[in-house]
């Protein structure tokens, strides 16, 4: 069993259609390689009622680790810290830690700490702030029962610096080695609804191995198919290869029967020691 | 309060973070232009305890409207339909108007209905199939207490094609009209934490007015901001226009004080009457 992690995108903008929800996408890709199951990727909108039940939710299924993103800086509709103090029963207070970073960045510039200056510095008690190198509200980390939660700022280039900066080493600690082999293949001329009884038969022989389709032609007129092959190990990432190759070749032999043409896209390989 | 609305998006491939969310995106905006309020855009894997529980949450809390996209192909993988009936307490059975919709598609091309064919025509008891203009698997459409729960496939050009010939149409009949007014500007030379108290005056000030600032250059270095304000209104397009306009001109006086430089950007409005 993979530790479960969410992701929880705050902000109107998200919810509403403004913004597409790439945040969402780059967390969720890095937690995978870090060998965690993304199990949700949930837009809330900046609202009390919707937020802090999300909050809550998360830690009554002990997911794992939850990362958030928005909400954190100075004005008067970025009150994740103050949902996630209520979500977790503990009381809002100036966190001196933080008021030092938030402090310091002003400070540089010659500018007072202002009262929407240090509402950058209010985290539940028992939080522990995160610098963020490239703005000024520290990100939020805290614990409530089996839950890690992480607060991330919305702004993308805020939150992949504090992410790869600090972030990403906190999760190494907490995720499994993972060893995982990738192939995409293109399939030409087959209806994606003939693909499915081969695909069917190689995924239920091989457990390990994931297999998924994405039509990107026309099932009835000129039918192309991308397919996604993968499998992972926590042992090394020859035992997930053997297992990808062995399905390919089997995929592939029903294809041609069919008449089909097949490509072969990419490789990735993740190898779990380099997260290790 | 405006109807509540959902956008559930089913998928490893969205979950892992491979895909961005655009569809949830596309979706959110045009419930939001007819009126109602999306409060949660949520991406799932094809897993049944996950799927199954989203569908029950939303059930449960007496959501008015469920999108969802993705996971009604024809693989082993798609398996939508077979969650929702879940979800509902329904039998899943082949739907006689489905089945008729899946084998015209394929009999046009001289092609048998297949196992993996039929499959697509398997709904819950009692739920209407939408037709499907330019894919095969048809949508889904069944109610459940005071939700109506639409799936979609989740191929972009599939789920927008359904939802602009048949969706739409059906949920106008349960949005209200709703009139809005919305204006972009852009102020330069004042860092978000300065421009913070002075929003927050403002919309305490103009209850029905949202003011939501976007940061696009850096807080202490050359500080760029993008401030999006709107007021609906349910009576015309005119009521909406006012109250922005007013904070809007209270804004960029106090902006103005600070040597911050405004530029109007853009102005956008949504009458309500086009989607009577």
């Amino acid at each position: 069993m993979l530790p479960k992690a969410w992701i929880v995108s705050i902000g109107n903008e998200v919810v509403s259609g403004q913004i597409v929800n790439t945040n969402g996408a780059w967390l969720a890709k890095r937690l995978v390689v870090l060998g965690f199951d993304v199990r949700r990727i949930i837009a809330v909108p900046d609202l009390e009622e919707e937020v802090v039940e999300v909050f809550r939710d998360a830690i009554s299924k002990s997911v794992d680790v939850v990362i958030s993103t928005g909400g954190l800086g100075p004005t008067y509709d970025d009150r994740t810290s103050e949902f996630l103090a209520k979500a977790i029963g503990k009381k809002l207070i100036v966190n001196d830690e933080a008021l030092k970073l938030v402090e310091e960045k002003y400070a540089v510039k010659g500018l007072p700490l202002t009262e929407h200056r240090v509402k950058m510095a209010l985290m539940p008690e028992g939080a522990k702030p995160i610098p963020n190198p490239v703005g000024t509200a520290p990100a939020i980390l805290v614990e409530a029962n089996k839950t890690v939660i992480i607060a991330l700022p919305g702004v993308p280039k805020e939150m992949k610096a504090i992410y790869e900066e600090y972030v990403e080493e906190f999760l190494k600690q907490r995720a499994p080695r993972v060893y995982r082999f990738e192939k995409w293949i293109k399939v030409t001329g087959i209806p994606e609804s003939s693909l499915a009884p081969i695909i069917d038969k190689v995924v239920k022989k091989y457990r390990t191995v994931y297999v998924k389709s994405h039509p990107r032609g026309n099932e009835l007129g000129s039918p192309v198919i991308h397919l996604y092959i993968v499998a992972s190990s926590l042992n090394n990432v020859e035992e997930a290869k053997e297992v990808v190759e062995k399905a390919y070749r089997e995929l592939v032999e029903e294809f041609l029967k069919l008449g089909g043409r097949v490509e072969e896209l990419e490789i990735n390989t993740v190898k779990g020691e380099e997260f290790g």
